[in-house]
């Protein structure tokens, strides 16, 4: 199929590809859980290289379904990447980005405006046309204005926080984030949900576990199919275990974080066995963005043999661990190498449902039935794309990576002490000034050189060979992209979590301070 | 244990260690092989993280046996490190080391003069005592010269050649290197065992395939118990592979060779499971240093997460790939954290053997047979001694890893394109001088750190704890350190490969020149 697609589809690939969609296969709904970590990266689990081994469930998750080691996410940041999975759409298109600077992450802390746009239709919304439940555990992280939140985008069931759980904050400076049970607040982290910031003992993971396997008992006992989006964050700084796990791991604490993740998503596995539905249940693990390479190592998790990580377009920054499990429909023991994307975990959530894709709007996913049903590898020719903002920075097509612009962080960010390649360095690569090679991609043959580290000299048949094609690619890209509206530039202080939908009750309302909005800066 | 390690045994761990060796399990004679790779390193393997993963018979092999991220081999080069594997002792007692300049990597290239001493006592000299036949097929690399070729050396049985497949060669500067069956060359390498340096071409590994079969089928049905050393060198620059395997792996040249090895591995088990002689087989599986780097990326392996790689006493350098296989005996799918070392291969292997180990010199092994046998750790408190030349650079102990040199290549190779760390840079540690750290350590802790990358605060508490620890290990070892000969310091052209054993027989006898002695460089 490789040689298929270098020799035949060279000129047509853009072109073909689209018309290669294959049929969902005869399954009637089965429930969908998707496992979305917090900043792990491809290197932290047993089977994919971590040399603690200390993940014996994921593991035997992978050996009893399917390794994907090209597997990707859309961005190298947690919410436009969370924003993908769920619309099956790029940042670019769905909003998720910022254009107050040139190429630069951003997301969703509690001073943004913006949040997911009422225009994207969120795989939770799709999958109601064929009456299943849907939940989300965890972090939510698409905005957290009373319109962004996830009962009013699909959701039936909410447990968890609309940002990520910094803090402690002095409440009258900035508020602490909220958690939710639906549709209403019922505490703080640090006050009512406890994260102890010098030991890391929390014991949110362990609520995020039982809400998972609640809702999945419940649904069960009421025979409908459901779709669980359980997003833990114990993986993000400050990174959390709670008492029984802290201390345990070879890693430290971001070890430990790992290994009571590893166990729960154990006992969600078991559960389904245990209530004879894991033949009717397709469950995919994977992770927001690349290992946070910059907390390290004490908060930092892996990417394995890859270049540099979060906040980047290198490998370590989108390369994902991934698994996908479905007992008598996925072969166990199975490694698939087709290029694949959350953006995919929508369009084959609707394929799986039997539900028609939109066809009012670009999808930037592929239906990964085929692969994950009958083996095969699909659409040799589908590109990942490697944003920062809405600049396109990179492309992989095949085996072949070409970076249009390079850039880890600023000098004056390194120079802090904030480094997103510790003790990487590629030069010409790695560049700490945001720099351009669109006139002569960097290309690397991501098979031999898996880390980026030899550039393929560009006077070689191989170079102008690759170039030429992703050229095409790239160029059929930016003639069709309608960019959304930019949902990240704006910040306002009166937005923040002063007084969410039941603070009244808890008697936890803070006072909104007068609005003064501001252009966000986004330094990465 | 490594509580107890930590808090009990700080003061005495030295003294202690020595006295915890455990009595030989009840088994009558195993056969036992040892397949030794070339340059492969930690992360070629699909089971310790290849993205590719094209390692499906070793992948099986540690599902059914048992794995050991914490294996280490005696020396980032390949010489030291096969006579510390075969002797059970550090390159510095066996004499594998050159004392012409400080620190340096040192082999056997054919312009030596030394190789292994009559002093030694290697593996297969000691599995006599209980009938064991032995044949190393592949690389010897202890000493070219007559005596110090292999059959001189406790070996029955040789098929491969005494030196690296470096060619071809102008006959008349220098010869290329001979091919060994048993005691008498019957060709040379670029001669009659083809090795194409354009294409890659070769068929040596299937020729040491069929050996190790024949030798395996031999001794099997003469119902006497064997040791098979099985050195292929596929992966060592220049790398080669069989038709049938090249342009089959996803990285190029060397992932070929790598699947022609793995190939190799499954027909080696499959024989073993069809003669029925499985359970009575002990089987290692590991390298002799890490992926040579500098060779990146279409002849050099990967060392997974780990810094830099062959020729350094970074963990690139000298962590390795390591399956042990016994079906019956070590129970199938288990991981263990047990520090070991090449050099415990041969107190292991005596031990199955029944035979005690020479009592009359210093054994820098361990017996592993509780590890593999019993999933128990052994000996938590032996340290981890990483050597360039006489220099004792590094040392392991637990988590812990103190760097007392640091050095990975000079300004001047450096400058001129040779990388031991190719997009790797930790400031102050992969250091292009000689850096003396003695008087303050550098420090890691490996569990944490697995990439070497943030060295521990030389201002807390952990740090001096450690230090005190290290301290106190690396006294002791230098105190009763009695360093052998060293046999790599003089070299002659008059001891080239001119005139092997047999080379009349076949016509192939070189004329040799006036010997004129000169100490060897050693730039590393």
């Amino acid at each position: 199929r490789r040689v298929m697609c270098t020799v035949t589809l060279t000129l047509f690939c853009a072109i073909i590809c689209c018309s290669l969609t294959e049929k969902a296969p005869n399954i009637s709904s089965p429930n969908i859980i998707i496992m979305l970590m917090d900043d792990m990266g491809w290197g932290d689990l047993g089977v994919f290289g971590q040399p603690s081994k200390e993940t014996p469930n994921l593991d035997e998750m992978a050996a009893q379904g399917m390794l994907l080691p090209n597997f990707y996410t859309a961005n190298p940041l947690c919410s436009p990447s969370r924003a993908a999975l769920l619309s099956g759409r790029l940042p670019v298109r769905n909003g998720f980005y910022t254009t107050n600077a040139h190429a630069r992450n951003a997301y969703t802390p509690q001073e943004i405006v913006g949040g997911i746009s009422k225009d994207e239709i969120l795989l939770p919304q799709m999958l109601k046309k064929k009456g299943y439940v849907s939940k989300i555990v965890g972090k939510w992280h698409l905005g957290h204005r009373p319109q962004y939140l996830p009962l009013e985008n699909g959701f039936d069931e909410w447990f968890g926080a609309p940002n990520c759980h910094f803090g402690p904050y002095n409440s009258s400076v900035r508020p602490n984030i909220p958690v939710y049970n639906n549709s209403e607040m019922v505490g703080r982290y640090y006050e009512e949900f406890k994260i102890d910031r010098k030991t890391g003992e929390s014991n949110l993971t362990q609520m995020y576990l039982q809400e998972g396997l609640d809702f999945i008992l419940r649904q069960t006992e009421a025979h409908r199919p459901f779709f669980l989006y359980w997003a833990a964050d114990a993986t993000h700084a400050p990174v959390y275990a709670s008492k029984r796990f802290l201390g345990q791991s070879q890693r430290g604490r971001y070890g430990d974080a790992v290994m009571e993740l590893d166990y729960s998503v154990g006992q969600i596995l078991s559960l389904l066995q245990n209530l004879g539905v894991e033949n009717n249940t397709f469950v995919f693990f994977t992770s927001d963005n690349g290992a946070a390479l910059t907390s390290g190592p004490n908060e930092s998790g892996s990417n394995g043999p890859f270049l540099c990580g979060k906040e980047t377009t290198f490998e370590g920054g989108m390369r994902e661990p991934a698994i996908a499990w479905w007992p008598g429909h996925i072969k166990e023991g199975t490694v698939s190498f087709q290029l694949a994307n959350v953006m995919d975990l929508f369009t084959t959530g609707l394929a799986l449902a039997g539900i028609s894709p939109p066809d009012d709007r670009t999808l930037d996913g592929l239906d990964l039935t085929p692969v994950l049903l009958k083996l095969k590898l699909t659409n040799a020719c589908m590109p990942i794309f490697y944003y920062r903002g809405n600049e396109l920075m990179a492309v992989r097509l095949g085996q072949y990576k070409a970076h249009y612009w390079t850039w880890s962080n600023s000098w004056e960010e390194f120079k802090s002490g904030i480094n997103f390649c510790p003790g990487q360095e590629v030069p010409g690569v790695t560049t700490h000034e945001q720099k351009e090679h669109t006139m002569q991609p960097i290309i690397f043959h991501l098979g031999r050189d898996p880390g980026e580290k030899f550039p393929i000299r560009v006077t070689t048949k191989e170079y102008q060979d690759v170039l030429s094609r992703i050229s095409l690619v790239v160029e059929s890209h930016k003639k069709t992209l309608v960019p959304g509206i930019p949902q990240l530039n704006m910040c306002d202080v009166a937005v923040m979590n002063w007084a969410p939908a039941g603070c009244e009750k808890l008697g936890k309302c803070l006072k909104v301070p007068k609005s003064g909005p501001w252009k966000c800066e986004w330094p990465h």
